[in-house]
């Protein structure tokens, strides 16, 4: 990553209150990653934005009306309730022009919810359809779709034979599609980030396929691992989730062009935690739970108030570190539910004495690097951030 | 476990409304294992409650007025604004009269808001010591505290030394801690729920040999695991936080006498989620992210709607297991962000037809498995449940 990627400035103690740790979120990060993601594909493709699970963890009603203020104007959501949500801060925002999507689909019984909030369903079964189709023509109104094929994820979407069927219906004009008014022919890659998976390539030799079906409709294809992967995946619009926030798909195996890529994108969050004690131990003492870390040598141990029901994750104990007035220090023992310990050692006693806060994420410790040492992806570490930490979004 | 232990009532379709899934609690059942807790000790022992870290993903403001209202006196949160909130609770249903403690002590600034609301400060440090001390002498009040002493978790609490020197202040009335009411000594077990950990032994003898020192002051050691190890270890008061919730410390690796224990624990909690999708696929097709599961054979899938951003850990991808219609799936491929995918191919197709939600915790799959699975201690699955989840809280 460029060594002049700017960092989110660091929260003070008194921005604290009465939380033991607080996550600031930049909203115009979050726009600069969607601008340089829009950047990469040609002006006639749309590039929308993914910010479902409350926008990866990170506030889907708080960052929604910034990219709409950039001028993104098609949003996409997993459930009605995110939906709904979604719709009122648009609406507060002055951009209830905005579409919003939900990738879920339509359940039995959602429907008049769904179109008084005017919300756009994401089509994965015959059912849905059928359904929907049937409601339309009762009212005699257009209700807009996008139409979800599965080519590969054996997730949601319809199927190749389903999708086949589809097609017919809509080259015949058929009663059966007639009340909706598809807008969008979507799916969804299952390993964008990897660069070796012959999956992206018979993906998109699926999709391609199907789009000539469907010769009327807009066609999307990409998450961000597609965006990133060149314009042969970007079809009509793009659909970025992860890289909004700041990470790269590929996270810590990035390759040196993903590794190029990821140095466009900007850190959109830092987590930084109250220092709650430090002391002092004796070499041959035991480390938090069950002891799993035994001192090898007299040491200074700070506490740290962030745990695992702050979402900061289990799997981090003994493998994470911090940073405290800049000096990297290890996570050792395990994670508690409310506290960390650190071994602080090697910091400097007079910065020390100072610190009242550490890095849990961010400047010095990042996302992907965090992924790693839990064992998991960036995209869990975002989406299970906890609710006791304050919360802090920087002024644009 | 008794094989009569009552289950928590599923949750119909209509109980999720917009949301995907849905986390049914029961303040019954929390209260029954307060009782059963509290059941273990002599009658002048006194059994707290932590209802830390939201009442461990539960809920502290719904369940502690239930506690309070079977009798429970005293909880303990970590934070000051874990405090004000579950202050404001007990307020409200009348349960003004009990103790709110805070295990991260009381930090340089909170000390107004932390006595206005009434809340008591668990004391870790010689800092926070002398700071209220000072504090409560020049307001002319008393100050009532907890004193914790770290005896073998290198974590929170003051050490040998200061405990030894604190002792000596207490025993002289020093000014120092003229201003301050001590009415507990408490220290923290770091293996309680492990039978062969020599640390339970240790601790016990290091905690009585300092409450020797303090002889007016009422004293506190157990956990759910030392509450649950025998009246050695209670002491004046208990502080049972995860077995309230329905889980044995021990989790899935209880000894024969732990599983005895944990028969008269009522699971507290269940989590039942949407059918989104259910589709046919065939052999030799990849399922989820990076194809990590290849079909062997010509399957039935569905989909659920519960994903990592549910709080459903990632780690579950290839190991859990979901309950349709009375029915065991195993979940294969990985745990999307908003769905997981299970084999139903084994379930009667009349029973998964007329099926529209999963159990994914709970009746058939309960906690401790989960957190096996996930490789991981129920508490962080607990505490890590998502908010996207609807929660119904069953009547008393």
């Amino acid at each position: 990553m460029p060594a002049n990627k700017p960092e989110l400035p660091a929260a003070t103690i008194s921005d604290l209150g009465h939380a033991d740790s607080i996550i600031t979120i930049s909203p115009q990060a979050v726009v600069a990653n969607w601008r340089y993601l829009a950047s990469l594909s040609s002006p006639t493709t749309e590039t929308a934005a993914v910010v479902k699970a409350d926008g990866y963890g990170l506030g889907a009603s708080q960052l929604a009306p910034h990219l709409a203020d950039a001028g993104c104007r098609t949003f996409f959501v997993m459930s009605l309730d995110e939906a709904i949500t979604l719709r009122g801060a648009l609406r507060d925002s002055g951009h209830d022009s905005c579409a919003v999507l939900i990738l879920g689909g339509c359940h039995p019984g959602q429907e008049d919810e769904m179109l008084a909030h005017d919300i756009t369903p994401v089509i994965n079964t015959r059912e849905q359809l059928e359904r929907l189709g049937k409601m339309a023509r009762q009212r005699g109104a257009k209700i807009a779709a996008a139409l979800h094929v599965d080519t590969g994820m054996s997730r949601l979407g319809l199927d190749e034979k389903e999708a086949a069927w589809l097609a017919i219906q809509v080259a015949e004009g058929n009663a059966l599609v007639d009340g909706l008014s598809p807008r969008w022919l979507m799916s969804h890659l299952s390993a964008a980030e990897d660069d070796c998976d012959p999956a992206n390539e018979a993906q998109l030799q699926a999709f391609t396929a199907l789009r000539a079906a469907f010769p009327d409709i807009a066609s999307s294809l990409a998450n961000s691992g597609g965006t990133l992967r060149g314009p042969a995946f970007h079809f009509d619009m793009t659909r970025p989730g992860i890289a909004l926030y700041g990470l790269h798909p590929a996270g810590i195996g990035a390759s040196r062009q993903q590794a190029e890529q990821a140095g466009h994108l900007m850190p959109a969050i830092r987590w930084d935690a109250r220092i709650l004690q430090i002391r002092d131990a004796k070499a041959g003492e035991a480390v938090g739970y069950n002891g799993t870390h035994v001192l090898k040598r007299d040491s200074r141990v700070a506490i740290i108030g962030v745990g695992y029901a702050d979402g900061y994750m289990r799997a981090l104990g003994n493998r994470a570190a911090v940073v405290i007035a800049g000096h990297e220090a290890p996570v050792i023992g395990r994670v508690s539910m409310d506290s960390i310990t650190v071994d602080a050692t090697d910091i400097p006693a007079a910065r020390l004495q100072t610190a009242d806060t550490a890095t849990v994420l961010g400047d010095g410790y990042h996302l992907a690097r965090m992924a790693d040492d839990a064992g998991t992806i960036g995209y869990e570490i975002l989406t299970q951030l906890g609710h006791r930490p304050r919360r802090l979004y920087l002024p644009t």
